[in-house]
């Protein structure tokens, strides 16, 4: 009889499709049977941690036999002193992507709404399909998040959630923070707001002054993967309002983060100096691909990011170029949904730049047939 | 307008208590503002985790910038071999608790019915509430769970899940695997069994022969917290049906584990000469702890795990026991659900197992008036 029989499972889950958010690059290398030389898709930072958290971990290594702290308070105090917000607003966990799923199951029910932006970071409605969420997605104005649209389409449809990432991705733009301040006003009153800012620390502040800052919709996500350098790690945080922390209390998983992890992430965040200085040399990488993307006739979106979303023309020839980029051993990815006329590229150190910028060239050229002639 | 607004939250969430599976023994250290000075109340191993393990990360910290492979393929394939399982029914995670929470999500529904034993791991019970499960708990027989009660349960309840952890915890007693064979041929065909073999590598081989190893019901889970001395790390992984490893990858979180923690678990997973010195040397100081309890009239349970389980004879002395012996900087747990009676304590390197024994002599003799009277 047991091997006749059947687990009937959550039905939500059982009816979910196959799909994952992203295939990883280890995936695709196994796939094509030989590794990628350059790996400037998943905007990691190709320039590391700080060498500060580096030694901390590796002075720290044994101890990975001890549980972390489940409260993760020595990262939370220094978040909290840092961004001068009550401790308790502090959320750690193991990065965006988990903060993205405890959210949505605290804030929604089946069935619920979430508006967020068509081609938006997948992760999202990964976990709104997960939680059984219906979304509305709302097609980018150009290379921008259209904010009056999102919010219009939250009132229309009493969305209890609305996703912005600011800045953006894929697109890399920004919006300041009047704007996002702006939208928040626009949310009906039981709306939850996340905002995704991942990509701040590259960004100019003013995308980062919304008002109220004590919101109690508001909830901003941030992540030590991208200026930090420790996307291995899995180390994230939101400021939620207390309500928001406390719900989160009750069903996350508390030895979540590695103890490494949480010694890396608070050696990073103290070392101002490192981290200006990767900002500095994105900032100048990313003008380098903008000049290479004008230079080849692939105009490169505004970017306050570490990647540069290029505009191909269209969808057939962003498909080609991520395609020969591919067979040349580059890692990049281009959004399947929304602004499928992209393709987004990591900025890479120096020597990786000048790696990328030849083999951009070849494929620029390979493509060229599918050049959208300018009217 | 914001300041008066009230975020609904999902209503389960909402109701549940606020309470955590366990309170970190560093927050106990915040409360009582000093450290303890041993911490034998996780169940790490203060014998750490191979030296392979330790220079395998020491050399790959820089790598940290990258995410993890997310299908964690160099892993499951390398349990896949030793375990002769196909690579398909390997589930990696962070730790069995993730684990846990991801499969109660997939085969639960709110309302249904899960089968434990009261007392046993508490994070079962804290995914089970927050997830909306309801719980039926059988109390233990003396030190053991009750096997035969259990599956009676299951089938009267008409249960979706039954978890039994063997080796257990907190008593640490085992049973071998024809016992829980009966138990999984009791269990309703549409009744998931979650065996949580987190201390398996500290038992006798007997006890993993469940048959037949393929039942669609049966989910093993494995954890390198323990015998591989990697707690902080986070992972962990599950044996199971293909069905069931394919409804977690619809909701897993794809980028969830270390880069740090697969390279460390894949070094430790392959040292085989480490992990006998670990399970030979936690032998060792089992029948040391064993003999220093009935010298101390505090029976030791038996224990196949690298804890052991003292019979305090009563709750109260129990309580006194573990607040004098935290008093005297000593981290220790012991059940505040179904066998009260006992005090936990990990199995502490030869230095940490002197020291211990010092301090409990004391703690016994400070608590003697509570000892109850034999018969």
């Amino acid at each position: 009889m047991p091997h006749e029989a059947r687990l009937p499972f959550n039905p939500l889950i059982r009816d979910l499709p196959s799909t994952a958010p992203f295939i990883g690059p280890e995936a695709l290398e196994r796939q094509q049977g030989r590794p990628f030389t350059l790996r400037l898709g998943a905007n990691e930072s190709l320039l590391g941690p700080s060498p500060r958290a580096i030694e901390a971990v590796r002075a720290a290594v044994p101890q990975v036999a001890l549980y972390g702290d489940p409260e993760n308070m020595e990262l939370r105090q220094a978040i909290s002193d840092q961004e001068g917000v009550d401790v308790e607003r502090i959320v750690v966990s193991a990065g965006i992507d988990d903060l993205l799923g405890l959210l949505i199951r605290v804030l929604l029910n089946p069935g619920d709404i979430a508006v967020t932006t068509l081609g938006a970071y997948p992760t999202v409605s990964f976990h709104l399909h997960g939680f059984g969420a219906r979304i509305e997605q709302i097609p980018y104005a150009g290379l921008y998040n259209d904010l009056e649209a999102i919010g219009a389409a939250a009132r229309r449809v009493e969305a209890r959630l609305a996703y912005l990432a600011n800045p953006d991705n894929p697109t890399g733009t920004f919006v300041d923070g009047e704007a996002v301040t702006r939208l928040l006003h626009n949310l009906p009153e039981n709306c939850a707001f996340l905002l995704d800012e991942a990509y701040t620390e590259f960004a100019p502040s003013s995308c980062r002054q919304v008002a109220p800052a004590d919101d109690p919709r508001l909830i901003r996500l941030r992540t030590f993967s991208k200026a930090y350098g420790l996307a291995g790690a899995r180390v994230g945080y939101a400021i939620a309002p207390v309500a928001v922390a406390r719900m989160i209390e009750k069903v996350r998983l508390h030895f979540g983060v590695n103890r490494l992890a949480q010694i890396a992430a608070l050696a990073a965040y103290r070392d101002h100096a490192y981290l200006d200085t990767v900002v500095a040399e994105v900032a100048q990488g990313r003008q380098e691909y903008a000049a290479l993307g004008r230079e080849l006739g692939l105009p490169p979106a505004p970017s306050a990011t570490n990647f540069v979303a290029f505009d191909a023309g269209s969808t057939e020839r962003a498909q080609a170029l991520a395609a020969d980029l591919g067979e040349r051993n580059v890692f990049i990815r281009r959004p399947t949904i929304g602004p499928t006329y992209l393709i987004r590229v990591t900025v890479a150190d120096s020597a990786g730049r000048l790696a990328f910028a030849t083999r951009f060239r070849a494929a620029c050229e390979a493509t060229a047939h599918l050049a959208v002639r300018a009217s």
